[in-house]
Parts: C-alpha cells; sequence; structure tokens
C-alpha cells in the first residue's frame, strides 16, 4: 500500500519509513510531486494535521498522515499551542518566540506546559488522530543548544535537563512527536494488543 | 481480556461493549468497585482523559480507557475547552454555561468553534489517544431540547440543526465522542487497515 506522509523533511520521512511494516510504501510530498504550500490555518493543532491530510487525499487520492505540533503553556490558558512557530509574528523567529513567551510568564509561579504532536491519518475512507504529549515545565531562561524552537526552555518532567540539552538521540525517544508516530505504527501493526 | 472503562454511566458502558471485538470482557466502575471520585484536574481534555485512565490503571492494575470532552470556541481562544462542564462555576448547571458562552459571543461574527472527545487508552503499559473533533457554529441562541451541555447551541458543519434539535440516534453517529470510539474500536479490530 502507497502512504504519504504531508512533509518535504527527508529526514522525518526516512526515520518513519525504518518503523512502518514492510507492506507500506511511505512516500513524501516531493515523491508525488507536491509543491503546493498546504494550508495551516486551522485554529487548532488537530485542525491543521487534519487541514494537511485532508488536502493530499482530496487532491491526489492517497491514503495519507500529516502531523503538527505546539507548545501549551498552562498559564497562558493553551498558549501558544497552534500558533507556536510564530507566535512573535512572522517570519518564524525561534529566539523571539522564546522571548515573548519568557516575557509573559515573568513573575508567573505557575510554569507548567505540555508540547504536543497531532497526526492526523486518513486510510481507507477513515480519519484517525494520535496525539502524543508530554508535561514539563517552562524554565526562566535558555538552557542548551541543541534541537529548535522552543526547546531551550523547557524541560519534560523527570528530567533535569531542557530538551535543548540533551542529546538528540534521547529527546527523540521520549518527544511528543516520538509518542504520536509510536501510536501510528502500533496501529498498523497491532504489537501491543 | 479484562478491559475497564473508567465510566460508571451503564448506557456509555453497553454502547461500547456492543462494539468491541468479543475477546473483550468491559468492565465498568461498579464492577471493580471503584467509588472513587476520579480527579479531573488536568488543564486540558487530553490531561484530564489521562488523568482517569492513568488513576485506574494504577490504583488497581487494569487495562483502562477513559475519556473527557469539551467545546472549543474559536472567538474565545478555545474556550471553555476542559471547563466546558463547569464554565459559569460550580455546580454544573448547563442553562448558565450557556448564557456564559453566548454572551460572551455577543456581537462576534465568528461563530466557529468545535466540539472534541479524548480517549486515553492504557494497554499492556502503552498509552494511546483516540481524538474525535466535529466542526461547527455557535447559533445565536438555543434550539432543541435533546441532548445536553451545548447541544442546543452547536449546529454541525454540513447540517442546519443544532445537536439538540436532532433525534439522539443520528447525534449519536455524527458526534465527536461517535469519532474518537470507533478510532479505538478499529484500533482493536484494526478492520479498516
Amino acid at each position: 500500500m502507497k502512504l504519504v506522509f504531508a512533509s518535504s523533511n527527508s529526514h522525518k520521512i526516512n526515520e518513519i519509513k525504518k518503523l512502518l511494516p514492510e507492506n507500506i510504501e511511505l512516500l513524501g510530498l516531493n515523491d508525488i510531486e507536491c509543491f503546493d504550500e498546504i494550508p495551516e490555518t486551522a485554529e487548532t493543532i488537530e485542525g491543521n494535521a487534519i487541514l494537511k491530510a485532508d488536502y493530499i487525499t482530496q487532491k491526489y487520492g492517497y491514503n495519507c498522515f500529516a502531523d503538527d505540533s505546539g507548545l501549551e503553556i498552562n498559564a497562558l490558558g493553551g498558549k501558544p499551542g497552534v500558533y507556536s512557530a510564530r507566535y512573535a509574528g512572522e517570519p518564524r523567529d525561534d529566539n523571539k518566540n522564546i522571548n515573548k513567551v519568557l516575557a509573559e510568564l515573568e513573575n508567573q509561579s505557575d510554569r507548567g506546559a505540555n508540547f504536543k504532536t497531532v497526526i492526523c491519518l486518513n486510510l481507507n475512507g477513515h480519519q484517525y488522530l494520535f496525539t502524543g504529549i508530554i508535561d514539563g515545565n517552562i524554565t526562566q531562561e535558555r538552557k542548551g543548544s541543541n534541537g529548535f524552537g522552543y526547546d531551550p526552555i523547557f524541560v519534560p518532567d523527570g528530567y533535569d535537563e531542557t530538551f535543548a540539552q540533551m542529546a538528540f538521540e534521547e529527546k527523540n525517544q521520549i518527544s511528543h512527536r516520538a509518542k504520536a508516530v509510536m501510536q501510528m505504527i502500533d496501529f498498523f501493526e497491532k504489537k501491543s494488543i
């Protein structure tokens, strides 16, 4: 079965390709010659994942999955959430985004937050949403230089380092994205049932 | 395999029991003699579903699933969300909740909203989150008397009636909760793969 991952990032595509059962042929956007700017205009993380997967399935007819991620901060009522990448405006600037979050949390004792990834899978006329969540806290200042986005100010529960202080492989095993991906892989393999 | 549904509502339990494969013995909270007030103190709908399922799995050792639902209104930044049931304060009062939402949306042209159900399934040491979403709009006033909660002011996309104007069976087929449940059922049955 052919399955499209609505991404042009060959690293992300290869990572998931290795995990899927062999009878699934995973294609990226380049493989189906889709160079469109796919809309990400929804009001929720779930909504963006659905928009992207539906765009491909409707235009190209493929089974497809798409992901979207965001940081939800409790004291900010779940913001930046779906607006994480462009919280401080266009174009995306991770540094400005972090500054904005730290300023909004100044003197705030509740630093609780979670990263969330939602994968929308369109499969044979059915739609599935897999959600990966990791709880943690926002630091008072940046720590570490790995990763991207809000990684330098997010310490996952049970750890004393930010995502940006962890080795790539370590973050990659415990992350919200890994959790969502593993749910979809289990869905295909039914391995834990 | 025994599987606990973290609910005491025999109607909800029987509804899902009918859909699960025969090798799964579905138990409600009464069946395992759990009469605790299970915490629902998380900041997100996902978080509450996780809290409830984890409470049962950790205390009783069972595989278990729990659900949580809410209404997310775009113009209110996703509120009432996890606070849907008690948006106008304790104790729960659907009438006051609706009044509060209608007041907050007065003169607001963006009436877009979605209902969301998240099911957290703890299965053999793995955790899965299934999300059902239905998009729609908030009406200017109440219509219909079926259902509960915000049903009288929510018109799902593609329909011209509120949830409260629909027959129970009709709402029950298209609802956010039905969508989340069917994802979990498909997960157990692998029927669409």
